[in-house]
C-alpha cells in the first residue's frame, strides 16, 4: 500500500482535536454522485479553464515581467499572483495540470527575488519603494500566504516531486522572509489568510517559527496599526483584538480567513480559550448574518457583514469567496471540537452557495449570490448579475472554487481512534486505518444512504453517521434489520464488531418543507422558502409567466409535492400551489388592509437554489410572499 | 404698489399653462405656521450657514484662485462653484444675505474668462485643455446652470439692483458662450440642470436662441454621445431619447433635473406631446420608484432609481437633492396641467423627505433620508447616517435646501382668471391680482384651514382649495354657515361673489391612518406604516426600551390615539400599541410557523418622520411590523 498522502489542514497529532481528516489517498468520491461530480467537473473542466485564464488574463504575464521575459503592461489588481497560486494549489490537490503546475512552479522560482519577496505587483520598479509600506491595502502577506498554500498541497500530494519540492523551496524563503522581517513586529497585514498558511507550513515541516508568527499576527489585529481606511478598522478586524470581539464585522472574507487562522493556531498551541473565542463567532455569525443559504456578507459597498438581522435577499452580497471560507472554518471547528453544527453549516453552505457560484458546464462563476433577482437587468456592481461570468478582474472565486473542489473529497469523513465518521454524504469510498466503507446514495436527491464496510478490524468500532438538524425523521437498517436509532448530539453511533460487507441503510427523509427566518429579518418577513433536505429552492422566471412571478403568493396550508426527473437541469424539483390576483393592479401605496382581490390559483415549480440561471436570464427569487391570511 | 416682483418658474403669457404662479412680493408666509417656519428658519439658520461654509470650505477661494487674490489648494469636487451658485440664489430669493451677494458676484465678474467660461475647476492651469472634451463627466453645463439659476433669481428679486444686474450679466456672458459653441452641437451634459435654467433666462430676456438651446439639449439627450461612463447610458438618461422612454431611470437627481427642463421647454414651445411624456414618466415614478416619504432613489452606488418595487427603507438613498427635485418638477406639471395630484406630491415630499433634511436648528443635514436606520452604528457612505452632518465634501443637499426654502411662499398659491387657488397650506397672505386671502392654521398639526378674503373685486370668481387624495372627510363652513362640499378633481372650487371678511373654514379630518405598501415592495412586506395628515410618522428608539424597539409588533386591529403637546419636538404623537413575544430569541431559521410566545402590550409613542435624528442618535422605523396574526 502506498504512503498516506494528505489533504488540506491536517492538524499534528498533538493538537487539540476530536476528528482526524483521512488521508486524501484513503477517500475517493465517486463521480456519479453529487459531491463526485462536482469535483469530477472540477478536474475536467474549472481547473483546465483557471489555467488558461490565469494566462489569459495577464497573471502569469505579470511574474514574467519580473523575470524579464515579458513587456506586457501590468494587469489586474496587486494581488493578482493569487489567482496563480490557488490555481497550482487546485493542481496539486487534484493531481492534474501537470504541464502548468511545472511551468508556474519554474516561473515563481526564477520572479523570486534573492531575499525570498515574490508580489510582482510589487517588484516593478515603479512600486519597489513602496514594498511593506502599506500593509493595510498590499495585500503582499496574503499574497505569501496563497503560494505557502500552494506548497502545503504540493508537499502534501507530491512530496517526492521535483516540481512540489520546488514550490516548497520558493514559499518556505518567502515565509522565512516574513519571519525575519515580523517575528518582533506589531504589524499585520489587512488582508488575513498568513495565520492559516503559515500555521499549515508548520504543520508539514514542524518548523515552529512558522507557527509562531502565524500565533503572533493573531494577537498583533486589532490594536489599530492598519489605520481607519476607507471603511474603518473593523473592516479588517483591526479595531478590537480578536479575543474581545464578540462578534463578526467587517470584510467577511477577512473575518472568516482570520477565524480559519486562530483556529489552526488554538489548536497547535492548545489555546482552549482561543478556541473558544473563534466558536463564539462562528456562531454570531451563524446567528445573525447568514443567509439560509450559508452565504455571508449583506453589504456590497465594503464586501461586509450588515447589522445583526439584516440579510436582504436582493442586495446580497454573499461572495463565493466567503462562502468558501465558511466551509473552511466550519471544517477546522469540526475537526477540534467533533460538534455536528459545524458540519450541518458545511453542508448548507457547500449545497447552496457554493454549489451556486458555478455554473453547470463548470466554466461561469458568480462572484455575489444573492437569494432574489428583481428583473432582466443586470444592475452592475453593486447588484445581483442574472449570469455567471467567464472570469472577473478581481478573479478571486473561481480559482478558489477550484482549489476548494479539488480537495472537496478530504472533507467528507473523519477518523479516530473510535472509528471512522461520515459527515458529507456522497457515493465513494473512505479508509480510516484498517477500517473502510463504501457509500452509495444519490443523496440530497434521495433519502437514503447504504454504507458498506468494505474493510474491518476484529475489535468493536464505531461507524458515525451525521444526522443533520433539519432531519426529524431518521431511519436506519443494519443487514436489512431495522435499528434502533440513537442520536446524540446529531451523530448517530454504530458501535459493534462490523464484518465485511455489512450493510447500513441511513434514510434521511426529506419532506418538502417551508421556512420562515426569525422576525427581525425586516427583508423577508411575510415570506417562506421552500427546502428539502440540505437544498434551498427557488422560483424562476422561466418556469412560469412573468406576470405570475411577479405577483404570486403562496398558501401554507396548500400541500407541496416532490416531483423526480431522469433528465433536465433538476433531478427533483417542487411543486407549489401559488395565487395571484384576479386583478394585480393596486396603487404604491393604499391604506391598510390593501382591498384583496380574488386569488386564481396556480401550481408551480421550484427548482434547487444551485442551479438557478443556468437556462435564459431572468428573475429569480428563495424567499416567497406569503398569501395574506384572510379573516 | 410697488411692482410685481416674481419667484422660480414664470412660464410666458403665451405659454401652455392652466395656473399662474402668484408674484412672489404678493405672498407672504407667517413665520409661526409650518411653512412659515421653515423658510423663516431659513432665512436665519440655514442661509448664513451656507454663506459661512463656502467660504470655509474653499468654495469662494477656489474662485479666488482664478482671479489670482488666492493660492489655496482647489478644494472639492469639480463641481464645488455650484454651492457658490445656489447660495446665492437663495440670498436673492430671501433678500437677505446682501454683503455676501455683492462679494460674490464681484468674485464671479472677476473670475470670469473674456469669452464668459467660467467653471474655477476648469480654469486651472493643469485643466484648462480639458474644458469641453468631458462631458459626461465634468459638469460644466451643470454649473453653468445654477449660475443662471442665480441670475434668474437676481433679475426677479431685484431687477434695479446693481448687484443683481452684474450676476445677470455674468450668466448671460456665459450662457452666450454656450449658444455660440453648442447651437448647432449634438452634445449634452452629463448632469441636465442646463435645459431648465436656460428656458427660466429665457423667460426673464425674452431671448430666444436661450430656449432654443434648451429644446436642443433635450432633444439631443438619449443618442449616447455621452458613452457608457461606469454606470452605463441610463444613468444620464442618454440610453433613449426622452421621448421614447416608458421608465424613469438612472441617477435620480438627473432625471427629475432633466423632466422639469422638458416640462419648461414643452409649456413655452407648445410642445403637448413633449408634456404628456414627462407626466408619463412622472408617473412611472410615482407608480412604482417612491419612497412613502415621498423620497426617490433606492441606490446608494449609483444614487439612482432600482427596478420597479424595489424601495428598501433601510438602504434607501433618498438623496434631498431629488426630493427638492420632485418638488420643483411637480411645481412645473402642476401650472401647466391643474392636476391635483402634482400639488399632493408636491405636499408629501416638502413634508416628509424634504422637511427631514434638515435639523430643528437649520444647521445640519442629511444627505440622505432613509426610512429605517437599524442600529447605532454609522455605517458610512452607503449606508444611513444617524444624525444630520453640518456640511459635506459634496455639499449639494444644504445650499440647495437654502434656495427652495427662500422661495417657498411662491409655491403655495396660483391665480388664473377664475380666481386663486390654494395647493399648499400654511399661515399667510396670498395676493392673485385684486384679489387677497389671509389663511390661518396650525396645518398639518391641526385639521382646520381658514382662509379669509382680505381683497376682492365686484364679481364673482373662485376660491379653490386643495384636498388631498389622503382626506376622505372634508368639511366645510363659509362665514360659520356649513356648506354643500363639492370636491371636483381634488378641487374645491368656491366660485361666488366674495366679499372682504369672508371667512372660509375648510377641515381636512387627519385621523391617524394606517398604510400598506403594493405587495410587490418586497422590503416591506408584512408592514403598516402609521400616517397622519400629510405626515408619516415614525418610531424612534428614544422613545422606547432597545429590546421593545427590536421585537415590536403591531395590531392593526388595535386604536391609535393623537397625543397633543404645547411644547417638545413634535405638537402631534401618535400613540400605538404594539406586542412584543415575552421570550424573543428564536433561531434565525427555523420551521413555518414559527412557535409563537405569548405577547406582552405596550403602548409607543411615533412622531413625524421629519422630526427624527433630533434626539440622540439611534435606530429608527416607518415601516412597523404587523403582528402575526393568529388563527
Amino acid at each position: 500500500m502506498s504512503s498516506d498522502l494528505h489533504g488540506p489542514v491536517v492538524p499534528t497529532p498533538q493538537a487539540i482535536g476530536r476528528f482526524r481528516p483521512l488521508p486524501a489517498n484513503r477517500v475517493r468520491l465517486a463521480p456519479d454522485g453529487l459531491l463526485g461530480g462536482w469535483q469530477a467537473r472540477n478536474t475536467a473542466a474549472t481547473l483546465p479553464h483557471c489555467v488558461a485564464r490565469v494566462e489569459t488574463y495577464g497573471n502569469l504575464a505579470n511574474l514574467r515581467r519580473v523575470t524579464g521575459d515579458s513587456d506586457a503592461e501590468y494587469r489586474g489588481y496587486w494581488f493578482a499572483d493569487t489567482d496563480v497560486h490557488k490555481t497550482l494549489e487546485a493542481a496539486f490537490w487534484s493531481g492534474t495540470s501537470a504541464a502548468f503546475a511545472e511551468e508556474a512552479a519554474a516561473l515563481l522560482e526564477k520572479a523570486q527575488d534573492p531575499d525570498g519577496y515574490l508580489v510582482s505587483f510589487y517588484q516593478e520598479p515603479a512600486t519597489r519603494d513602496r514594498r511593506w509600506t502599506e500593509l493595510h491595502f498590499s495585500h503582499e502577506m496574503y499574497t505569501a500566504g496563497h503560494l505557502i498554500q500552494a506548497a502545503v498541497a504540493a508537499a502534501r500530494s507530491a512530496p517526492g516531486d521535483a516540481v512540489a519540492q520546488q514550490v516548497v523551496a520558493v514559499a518556505r524563503r518567502f515565509a522565512d522572509l516574513l519571519v525575519r522581517r515580523y517575528e518582533s513586529s506589531n504589524e499585520v497585514d489587512g488582508h488575513p489568510e498568513i495565520e492559516t498558511a503559515l500555521a499549515e507550513l508548520y504543520r508539514v515541516t514542524g518548523h515552529r517559527p512558522y507557527l509562531d508568527l502565524a500565533a503572533r499576527f493573531v494577537e498583533n489585529r486589532g490594536h489599530g496599526t492598519l489605520g481607519e481606511g476607507r471603511f474603518g478598522a473593523a473592516y479588517y478586524q483591526d479595531h478590537t483584538p480578536l479575543r474581545t470581539a464578540d462578534e463578526v464585522t467587517g470584510h467577511v472574507v477577512r473575518q472568516l480567513y482570520l477565524l480559519a487562522g486562530a483556529v489552526d493556531v488554538a489548536v497547535e498551541t492548545g489555546d482552549t480559550e482561543l478556541l473558544a473565542v473563534t466558536e463564539r463567532l462562528w456562531d454570531s455569525a451563524l446567528d445573525t448574518r447568514t443567509y439560509l443559504t450559508g452565504g455571508q456578507g449583506s453589504r456590497h459597498r465594503d464586501e461586509a457583514y450588515g447589522d445583526a438581522y439584516e440579510l436582504p435577499p436582493d442586495r446580497a452580497y454573499a461572495e463565493t469567496c466567503a462562502a468558501i471560507a465558511s466551509f473552511q472554518l466550519g471544517w477546522r471547528l469540526l475537526l477540534a471540537t467533533g460538534k455536528v453544527k459545524y458540519a450541518d453549516e458545511m453542508e448548507r453552505v457547500l449545497h447552496n452557495a457554493i454549489a451556486a457560484s458555478t455554473a453547470t458546464d463548470g466554466t461561469a462563476f458568480f462572484y455575489s449570490t444573492p437569494l432574489q433577482r428583481r428583473t432582466g437587468h443586470d444592475g452592475g456592481g453593486e447588484y445581483a448579475r442574472g449570469h455567471r461570468l467567464d472570469w472577473y478582474d478581481c478573479a478571486c472565486c473561481p480559482p478558489n472554487l477550484a482549489r476548494l473542489m479539488a480537495s472537496l473529497h478530504t472533507y467528507a469523513a473523519t477518523g479516530d481512534e473510535d472509528g471512522l465518521q461520515l459527515h458529507l454524504y456522497g457515493s465513494g469510498e473512505f479508509t480510516a486505518g484498517d477500517r473502510a466503507v463504501r457509500v452509495e446514495t444519490r443523496y440530497p436527491w434521495d433519502e437514503q444512504v447504504t454504507v458498506t464496510v468494505t474493510a474491518t478490524t476484529d475489535t468493536p468500532w464505531a461507524l458515525t453517521l451525521r444526522v443533520p438538524a433539519w432531519c426529524s425523521d431518521v431511519r436506519l437498517t443494519i443487514n436489512d434489520t431495522p435499528a434502533v436509532v440513537r442520536v446524540q448530539n446529531g451523530h448517530l453511533r454504530l458501535h459493534r464488531i462490523w464484518h465485511t460487507g455489512d450493510r447500513v441503510v441511513l434514510t434521511l427523509a426529506m419532506p418538502a418543507r417551508l421556512v420562515a427566518a426569525h422576525p427581525r429579518v425586516d427583508a423577508v418577513r411575510g415570506t417562506v422558502a421552500l427546502v428539502r433536505g440540505p437544498l434551498v429552492y427557488c422560483l424562476e422566471h422561466v418556469d412560469m409567466p412573468d406576470a405570475l412571478f411577479e405577483d404570486l403568493a403562496l398558501d401554507p396550508a396548500a400541500p407541496i409535492s416532490v416531483a423526480y426527473h431522469d433528465s433536465g437541469l433538476a433531478p427533483v424539483t417542487l411543486r407549489v400551489q401559488v395565487g395571484v390576483p384576479a386583478n394585480s393592479h393596486v396603487a404604491l401605496y393604499g391604506p391598510f388592509p390593501l382591498a384583496a382581490a380574488t386569488a386564481v390559483q396556480h401550481t408551480v415549480t421550484a427548482i434547487p437554489y444551485f442551479l438557478w440561471a443556468n437556462r435564459e436570464p431572468g428573475p429569480m427569487r428563495v424567499w416567497i410572499p406569503l398569501a395574506p391570511q384572510v379573516d
